[in-house]
């Protein structure tokens, strides 16, 4: 009734920290990692390894940067399970030589997010982050937005220079609906041969688990969920959809409702992530989605047809 | 791009009554209406035609019944601009005699909502409300949990015997997923071939849409809505979602946009509908949600693991 070689990954603190500057309290992560490990997921991505000359930890918390002590106070004591850990690197924003080797850190993955045109960089990243002794994927950001053209290139060249795990379909901005989920899928196996698909979603038009459900039909064996849906905007697949779909006995759904009602809960009072309409017509426009994280912040969050007048007035140019 | 057959019931107010007994005020109804006729909707579902002696006046609102003379007070001075009327009356609730003759009412269609078992009151109710000149539709509730021998009989009914414009999947405990979808959408048309297929999908496990697309894809013609999702527990198909998604350039977001953020947003402060994980899980598991409203009411609504294991006892009787 399952497919063994679905990995799931968690990646609650990672997407997350795009809501509020990856500043979790490390009794929130240490929660999390907890509960994902006890639920048996495959992966806890429990941050960015971005670069601090890019990004200033004045600014940002420590989950932007994952420093190997900040990671030991998440899992010192906890008994992992199998889970393993990822960490995500921005190809245009990180630098592959702040990883230690692999065997002096707890990281056991790192996933490269690019945009097609950065293509040459991740592909750097990959190769050195191997070298290092990590498993790594790819993720392709903005999908709805890249040209067939490109796309091919650079699926190509991800499978003949690297030996990464997993290349990524990521819908940044929310806009794909099941028949594109199918197209890329087919479109990515064209050039994919000897690395797995992963899907990444996201729900300004509520469609991320539906999404993820597709890509699994096609095929995906890497699929990303989050605690609630938490993350960027409109936020992502619910991770416990996907465990209450997927039927491999070894997923425990009860330490995820747990983790959900005690910590994530809660953090609705500060972070607004989840369905408004503001995400929802960047989604439908296939924009990314920071006019509307601009317009929630702002008095007039519910004149949503004075929203839409002004993300239209943008389009038509 | 479009297909022209594709009817859009918007029934925010029918489905969104079972969550305030249908209380809702006249000048909500009204600008509801005034928006689904702007915006170029098909049909718009004001409220059930139920039986008095099966509810009380004392306990339900208006639009539990909708009177004649309140459905005018929604509809005197407003342009329908091609938008009909609908109401609901379920099979096993309701009298078809409190029908006036379709000439002297506002409404165009009665939706008759039926179980399987109760197909032969559902004929009766559409064929009376025929004679008395309305379209019907037959709208077959908790569809995932009716045996296929049972299904077939009664669609097969609906064919022979009904003059109905078309039979709905109604996936009231929101627990379908697309493949599912797919099969019941095959599975009707083998029996119904002079009357098109419908949809109306619950949002427990954040499917609705998708669903909704799913119907279309597999020919449904018959789709609906609400605005915001508002109705039952998870709520339904987000109606800006589907117009977003068709492409049939009578149809305008703008006036829907401003309803949704005029009137139904301030209806969160008092009615908690969408997706809730007591919601989610009586979905996975293909219960009703009243278990899910119950437990919402109390103080450990929040307490997810204890819903779990409260729902997953019942489960195993």
């Amino acid at each position: 009734m399952y497919r063994p070689e679905i990995k799931v990954v968690d990646c609650t603190i990672r997407d997350g920290g795009l809501t509020n500057d990856s500043h979790f309290t490390t009794d929130l992560v240490r929660a999390v990692y907890r509960a994902v490990c006890e639920a048996g997921v495959d992966y806890v991505e429990l941050g960015y390894r971005n670069s601090k000359e890019m990004f200033s930890p004045d600014e940002f918390g420590p989950w932007r940067f994952c420093d190997e002590e900040h990671l030991r106070t998440v899992t010192d004591g906890i008994d992992p399970d199998g889970t393993k850990i990822s960490l995500m690197m921005d190809a245009h924003k990180s630098d592959v030589e702040d990883l230690l080797p692999a065997d002096e850190s707890v990281v056991d993955m790192i996933r490269v997010a690019t945009y097609v045109k950065d293509a040459d960089k991740a592909i750097h990243i990959c190769k050195r982050a191997a070298e290092k002794g990590y498993d790594t994927t790819i993720n392709i950001m903005a999908i709805s937005r890249e040209a067939p053209p490109f796309l091919d290139e650079a699926l190509q060249q991800f499978e003949e220079e690297t030996e990464t795990k997993a290349v990524y379909i990521v819908d940044s901005f929310g806009a794909l609906y099941s028949e594109e989920v199918h197209y890329l899928a087919e479109r990515y196996k064209m050039h994919i041969k000897t690395k797995e698909l992963g899907v990444h979603f996201h729900n300004n038009q509520q469609l991320a688990f539906a999404n993820t459900i597709e890509g699994i039909i096609k095929g995906a064996n890497y699929v990303d969920g989050t605690l609630y849906g938490l993350g960027r905007a409109a936020g992502n697949c619910p991770l416990e959809l996907l465990l209450g779909f997927l039927k491999n006995p070894k997923f425990k759904l009860l330490p995820i409702l747990e983790v959900i009602g005690s910590m994530i809960i809660p953090l609705r009072e500060e972070i607004d992530w989840g369905y408004h309409i503001p995400f929802m017509l960047t989604g439908v426009l296939n924009q990314h989605p920071r006019e509307g994280i601009e317009w929630m912040k702002g008095e007039k969050r519910n004149d949503y047809a004075e929203f839409y007048r002004h993300v239209m007035e943008e389009e038509e140019g």
